[in-house]
């Protein structure tokens, strides 16, 4: 293998750069040239490359984004946009591509690995945390740590003015932000997509709190478990108490990464090159238990990553 | 003068605590005894006092929020109310008040002057930084930098993503906290409601960038200038680029104090108690040109507090 | 069991507080009544006792240090001191203790377990992750965050000028924080206790980036494996560039918890709880491949944690 | 005045990226051509000169560090490298010239103003905020707020075990960073070049406080005031309490900078293009009650910065 590409797709989280500067850094290491494609799979199909060498990623670490860009490709999901991105790979004289992403672009690179057999790795990076396959996820300890200082801020005013508030943090369809950031600021309900609840469940908890003196309430919200501004409405007419919604939204994405993610990119980074090199493809790598693994691509989506359902035990205990 | 009151009012700004510190202990040093008024004007008319000493106020110099609360108070604006907040006053023998609040707050001080004649001085705090008689109001730097921080995320991904981001800050009829962080995070532009401005003017800021292979933008709104989650909307209709809006709502008002507002409270609220002493009274402490300086209260809201034209100028030169 | 107590040791960690939390709020929900313990073994030996309601941990989660406050005790180690701290724990009731602190706070705790026969739990809490039975230990991610920072702060300057920063950072004997840091700051050189190390290494490091035309350099050292200001004059000494030293020190200790500390710290002290309700004792409670888990506590200091041999490697490839 | 060059030197500070910012897009504005000038006045002797565009400094406003680099320069000192360099500013065809730096800079500066009479304008910024001529110089903010996060660490470490702090902030020959660090941090005691101070002085505080049951002090001293480490000996001597040391270092000098420095950066740097284009040359840019200022760069340094006394009060009254 003497020539590899990375690049960065889907919605971009912090730690993406560090996993670039890692791939690109150990592919140099191993002798091999390294080529970076900005904007994900839509530069695929456009032959977006660019050369990287030791400089091109000094300095990037600790920045939030991807100096690689990512976009939506509509084209590379067509027949002729897939061939021509194939194409472009080989033209190039591509030996194997790292795809750093979540869900939907490591399909992307299945794609590649089953359609095309070409050689593929994904590196696990989504700050939602739903991918199975990886304890952890390149981005979700940054974004927890980002809505928490949220959290932290909307308490003093929850405090001050005894109210209650409502906090909606990222997750589609899972509740792994929501459940963390819920835990880690003390909220006294949390509220995500794999749970049923009801505006009754969540009135109870303010109404026992207020009888024992309780004025002020924070409860996060998963966006796709709750709409923030409508369930604030919601509360302030069922309980009488001033009630006010606050949607993390964008924030989440961005910012110098934490130590772990920076931490966890490097590994990532680092192992898909070695693997790639040794021979594996159509694989995930991810973190398990501490160690670095791979999974097969098809199992990454076919299968649930279970959510510990002792947290939300601790989020009823804790939060009384 | 014996025994003085403080208390907060109105909206939650960080750096109330540390005003509050520097009243308890400049009056304990000036050999008084200081009178905690818990929840604002409410707490005036029901008596919610509590004698404060120097270890009450250790360790809450870098907390936001306020230990003394605040609350709405429809009480306080009838006749009944008013008349039982000076019986109280009276009847727990205090003989100087320090209200330490924004607009709103330092009017009902003010009634409390000119009805009561009782001696009140007001400590200019609040995040919009909307008072006349002090240049900067405790709580606009810790504000302006939250937004800031969110804003520097932001990039990131508007940078990744080749976005336009519309991010809506607080400051309702005034646009400080607007032009202040749109300035800081290298906004491409500012709408402020001192100024009037036209869709067709954001458009094309945003279509003479594109001209010249520019594809992100941040675009910052005050809150009384334009509702984010709109403008976001007829931007991308009118331009066709992707368009986010991100509304930041209330995290702007929690947080540790900045070092600029835990001095300018420390100031603020030492030289309230002084003033009081001194027999000042129906007076707005404030800074101006690194003086601490008083202002009648009937001043504070006569007076527009002007808004530098040259900043407004500054970020068409700078955004470019 | 009907009362327990809890009790924080040694160096304070981030995430204390939230330990604290999570036992009295636990032990409340199980039916328990929890007294605190006021510093550490020393107040177990003067009987400086506390009852804990729910309300006395509310607003702690997000603060540094220990409410409980920690102290050393030498009396603790006489057999009267140990003697008058057993009698304390029956005299008023108490049927099982929680621990919360590092190595040498453990060690205390297994001599109530092995002398005494007392119920005991230790939670795993120390920012310098050396504790064999958890994967990680509370206040260490925080820690190494709060190095990051610097480091991030420090790499601005070494750029800007051409330079080469000695960082010192925690670890007497173990090189975990200094490792974290050093790959998550993109290190060129990391010196951990655990690995010999000579000056000539370091200068070649240096000697060969500055023939790639590389001009800064930050190399992360252990307190354990080098002293930071005598390192910086020895390479400048021996390459003659200008070289700095930054001993961080205590910093490292306190400021609020990052969130998987939060979660960590809550999980841990919950779970002790329920352990010692269960009948375990004289074990450390710990997280081990994302679950929670116990050891004894004699193993805890007779076993050696691993450090990760990859790791030192990933500095070396991309700190290059 | 069609070309004009800008440098940084002496130490960076926070700020000094968004003052080269407005320096170049409001040159540009302004319809000239800007050069930067690379490595400070060495840069200028060595002719090390880079044409800057619009997009050359996009995404630096959050920079910390100085992306045209900072260096000492002896050549510079010498009349041949002073020759050297105003030969190369008049081969390059440059009209005027920029300086963005402290005291020593802005002698350089003046140099070039008196014996080459070259048109110059200096640009206010150094941590230290020790320049005559502007309120606030860029980076003092920034450097202000990172110590005081450093303090609200130490002081969660010194809570929980009943210790005393000495923290050794920046400032050679003046006080301002550790009076304002010192003020919002809630030290005890404040120590700075510009008042006589004394051991006794500094034990009595603490004894005093000890007195009334207080038992954790952080104080400040300005490096040009105290040698932390060994005042910490001192003091635990005289005391017989633990006493601990920090010293801040290096890390004041770096980070992101505040929103304060990054408005004050952006109009002093429009500004000095402004001045330098109306004529005006030989003067320092800064800012004056809320206004932008120049002043002689020869009264610069012959006139001393006053120091507000009363701050040097407030410490003592507040820190009680």
């Amino acid at each position: 293998m003497k020539r590899i590409a990375v690049l960065t797709s889907g919605g971009d989280s912090p730690g993406m750069n560090a996993a670039i500067r890692a791939v690109v850094r150990t592919g140099i290491s191993e002798g091999m040239e390294v080529i970076g494609i900005r904007r994900g799979y839509q530069g695929l199909v456009e032959g977006n490359f660019i050369l990287m060498d030791t400089g091109s990623v000094s300095g990037i670490i600790n920045q939030g984004g991807t100096i690689l860009h990512s976009a939506r490709s509509l084209e590379f999901k067509t027949p002729e946009g897939f061939a021509r991105a194939v194409d472009n790979l080989h033209q190039a004289g591509i030996d194997g591509l790292v795809v750093i992403g979540g869900n939907g672009s490591q399909r992307g690179n299945y794609e590649l690995h089953r359609q095309a057999d070409f050689p593929v790795v994904g590196v696990a990076s989504t700050i939602d945390n739903d991918l199975y396959g990886s304890d952890y996820t390149i981005g979700f300890d940054t974004a927890v740590n980002t809505a928490l200082e949220s959290i932290d801020r909307l308490r003093d005013t929850a405090t001050s003015h005894d109210r209650i508030f409502i906090i909606e943090v990222m997750g589609r369809s899972r509740g792994f932000v929501a459940l963390h950031v819920g835990i880690a600021g003390g909220a006294e309900a949390v509220l995500i997509p794999e749970l049923p609840w009801t505006l009754e469940e969540v009135v109870d908890v303010i109404q026992r709190g207020y009888r024992r003196g309780k004025k002020s309430y924070l409860i996060v919200v998963a966006e796709g478990a709750a709409h923030g501004i409508q369930l604030a409405e919601q509360v302030e007419a069922a309980t009488g108490y001033e009630t006010r919604a606050t949607v993390l939204g964008h924030v989440q994405r961005g910012g110098s990464p934490s130590a772990a993610d920076r931490v966890l990119a490097s590994q990532l980074g680092a192992y898909a090159v070695r693997f790639l090199k040794s021979g594996e493809r159509g694989v995930l790598v991810g973190e398990q238990n501490e160690c670095i693994v791979t999974t097969p691509l098809e199992e990454v989506w076919s299968k649930d990553k279970p959510l510990d359902p002792e947290m939300i035990e601790l989020v009823k205990v804790l939060g009384a």
